[in-house]
């Protein structure tokens, strides 16, 4: 598309009066936020040539997203996942470090004040799904356990729904436990299984209209914290499950693929613990935390769930 | 601030990885539009190394202008507004064209069926306001009259407000009329006052960070249309007006600013209205059609008032 000169000069202008106009803005941080946007915003509307159909689009999306979200539903930050936001934030606030984890997504089915489990003990609340012995360590970068680290953990149950989606006001396949003093922990969850993210909303009918998939590859949730250490937020992935290269959030890191293996029914448990005729799997997770850097906040899930840690 | 090598890695190929999520898209344009915008919103989050609290930050502005939402105040065309980019789409659309009058924001406050008055009729409808006589001609890019253009004009009262902010269903303020077989066309109206955009919801919090007012410089709308001629949504705005070079909205174009004469009271009016000891202004604007392309589709304020033009 050829666009004349004056056109082009128009265009700036404008763009050049929008960041003149933060100019009295005493927050120097804000500022750099609102003048970024602005100027990103504008160089994709000029790129594209939006019409102002798509414009009214937008703000119809938009709209819609506003009226589906309510305290259990939040569109907007299903629209950040799908877009892979919210990915991109995790790894920009989770610089590689060392052989240090990697963090994904943190998701919105996270519920402070879950029960408190010992070493061990089943997660599962319950909830249905085939039993899985999850095992670990929790260590630094330079090999050495953490002793006594905070694990939160949580995921859906076989139908793919969470707790929070339950009609009930149950608490199922969620808990926290502390490793022991050599970083070691183990416990009771379910095998892992996929489900998609709400698709009833606009952001479904996103992922319809681009020819994607709302599922998310299977996967059990972690946040782990012990003092000096980065907090963690992450997911373990099943190996072999064929939504790990489309996953609707792009939370999937190879480095997070882990071996559930399968166990046929009678097999002995690590535990003792009878599972009847049921078959069961085991994984293993052995966590490496980063140090805190010292000027560094905690990241906003550990905050968020500060009245809740210990127990 | 230094981003390791890998670090950039990491954050690159999840821009590629998302990007790649929509090869199945059929819609070519859809295709264009989101990965223009993905490319967009990672180079904004990478640029200024997007906190997780930031992050959270944007979530609960763009729920809680979900929320303030409603059939009758649209927080998200305000956010469009207030970051220039309404006004760069507008822009985009009506592209430079010889000496076509300037195009610029619809508003919000447009509404179908105005009244229709015949020429030298007052618009008003008792709105309160000081008169003001609007006369000109509507011509084309070679400077032949356009006959019998179809105008509707729509401004805010004294007070600052639009008649479908009262508290009763009243109309007034808006009209719609035709010129003349020579392009004439003239009407009473009230001369423009400057208003707020709604500025209690976070838009207007934004504002109020940023250092910027939420005043919209004085101005009176207009929206032309004639066959074969690109739709004109503009206004006319009041020189002298302290808020021309801050209005909130980018509204303002050098070319829009009119002279509002004043007349004292008892000066006699070009139609003989009786004014009684009223003082009243007179402004002249002359409006330049560009020739619609062939190719192009109807801008949006057109089509959405295609049920309701002439009468």
């Amino acid at each position: 598309m050829t666009i004349s000169r004056e056109q082009e000069q128009r265009e700036a202008d404008l763009v050049a009066e929008v960041l003149a106009s933060f100019g009295g803005c005493e927050n120097p941080r804000l500022l750099e936020l609102v003048s970024a946007l602005t100027r990103h915003l504008h160089d994709f509307a000029r790129e594209v040539r939006l019409t102002e159909q798509e414009w009214k689009a937008a703000i119809d999306f938009l709209t819609d997203a506003g009226r589906i979200t309510t305290d259990r539903r939040q569109e907007f930050i299903l629209l950040s996942d799908v877009l892979g936001l919210s990915m991109q934030t995790i790894a920009i606030n989770n610089e590689a470090d060392g052989d240090a984890t990697e963090a994904t997504v943190f998701g919105p089915f996270f519920v402070e004040n879950s029960p408190g489990i010992e070493i061990g003990d089943d997660m599962s609340g319950g909830a249905p799904g085939e039993p899985c012995w999850v095992e670990g360590t929790v260590s630094d970068n330079r090999g050495e356990p953490v002793p006594n680290a905070h694990i939160e953990v949580w995921e859906a149950d076989a139908e793919g729904f969470y707790d929070v989606q339950y009609d009930d006001e149950r608490m199922a396949a969620r808990a926290h436990l502390h490793a022991d003093d050599q970083g070691r922990y183990a416990f009771w969850a379910l095998t892992p299984t996929p489900y998609p993210i709400p698709h009833d909303g606009p952001v479904g009918r996103l992922l319809a209209a681009t020819g994607r998939s709302p599922m998310r590859a299977s996967h059990l949730h972690f946040m782990v914290t012990a003092p000096g250490k980065r907090t963690l937020v992450t997911h373990i992935f099943v190996r072999g499950d064929d939504l790990l290269t489309s996953d609707a959030v792009f939370g999937v890191k190879d480095s997070l693929i882990k071996d559930f293996e399968p166990q046929p029914a009678g097999t002995p448990t690590p535990d003792g613990r009878d599972l009847a005729d049921q078959p069961w799997s085991r994984v293993r997770f052995d966590i490496v935390l980063a140090d805190a850097s010292p000027a560094s906040r905690p990241p906003l899930a550990a905050r968020s769930t500060s009245a809740a840690p210990t127990s």
